[in-house]
């Protein structure tokens, strides 16, 4: 990193919900456009945003999320999470903010790296065919370390 | 950033809760005391902290949160959440910590910068009228990024 | 933090939830595994990872977390949090992943720092006596931004 600008950052998507993974994106994206280098390393339910089964179906979570403003009996009844889903993907589409599996191939058409974290992969009993042909690799946490250093490490 | 100490801290708050807006807070009035530059760049729900209509209304999370050790059922009963999170209120006012609204405005007085992001903003259909006077300006995650150039990026 | 490696990072341990500390202990392990200085600073319900009549008791978020893929109204049943833990627990088991008490001494001896944070202590109304022994002190943020410094800093 030198004194005046930023040169790369390394962003940990940990979450597998609408709102953990977007702001991890809206990041790595934005450092792309501004020539500063990206990786998004992803970890534990963070997974799922590269998860081929998965990434197409990631949910914003209705309760434990004061900010919805949603009595916390309410987020939980049955439809609610893929109500609240539907119409916060419909506020992004009109904002030209595309759908996660989308977001992520532009991403890492960009040039940025996008890794799975092995422990992780290892606890839920994944392997590479469960991803995303984009996953640039299966990384140690130490490779992680590796790749991120010189650069700001986000962790989301 | 020089070896010997921190100059800068660029805190994002991501999250709409009592417990997520806090450490936030306490990170960047504890920045300042130690005469480190802080700003604070406010995203997704994270940007109820600096609206007017919202940022007096903040709440604990009182379900998908093992940490209060309330059992899950209990934690989503009606009025469950205003009862917690007026407890804590009691605890922090007993500790001088200041209710959300007092506490930003008293980091922005010690000369912190405060941020919404763009993205977000246009995201809930929000605009600069919405938010409290001390926001210094609606900034791109581009911006962002080379406002917290030579400092440490914290995201909350 | 030197152009090619990274020397040190301190890590933030904010939730009380089993999916909040194992990636933040993982991170720190995998520093400490790769030569790299660690810090682990447990501050708002991240002290259950500590503290000593609770640190054994650290469960799963079962609701607000769409990444387990449980309906929302399922999570919140009684025993569910319970069920889902230790079938986790079972699952790090395997992967000779330890639970949360021993691998958290296990990096302590490791070198690694263990803090408390000051603010946090006081909200709950704990002390040095309620914390397990291989915590090195509780500090205040202007203290953590001293151990940080020359570092990067992760907040989990």
């Amino acid at each position: 990193m030198t004194e005046g600008k930023i040169e790369k950052v390394s962003i940990v998507v940990s979450k597998g919900s609408l709102e953990g993974i977007y702001p991890a994106l809206i990041m790595a994206n934005g450092a792309r456009a501004e020539g500063i280098d990206a990786n998004l390393f992803f970890t534990f339910f963070g997974l799922d945003a590269i998860h081929k089964a998965r990434h197409e179906h990631i949910k914003l979570a209705t309760v434990g999320n004061p900010g919805l403003h949603l009595a916390t009996w309410a987020g939980g009844l049955p439809g609610v999470p893929s109500v609240m889903t539907h119409y916060m993907a419909t506020k992004m589409e009109k904002l030209d903010i595309p759908p996660i599996p989308e977001f992520i191939e532009m991403i890492s058409d960009t040039g940025a790296g996008l890794y799975a974290c092995q422990a992780s992969v290892d606890l839920f009993g994944l392997s590479k065919e469960d991803f995303i042909e984009q996953v640039d690799g299966i990384i140690t946490v130490g490779e992680f370390y590796e790749i991120a250093a010189g650069g700001q490490i986000i962790y989301t």
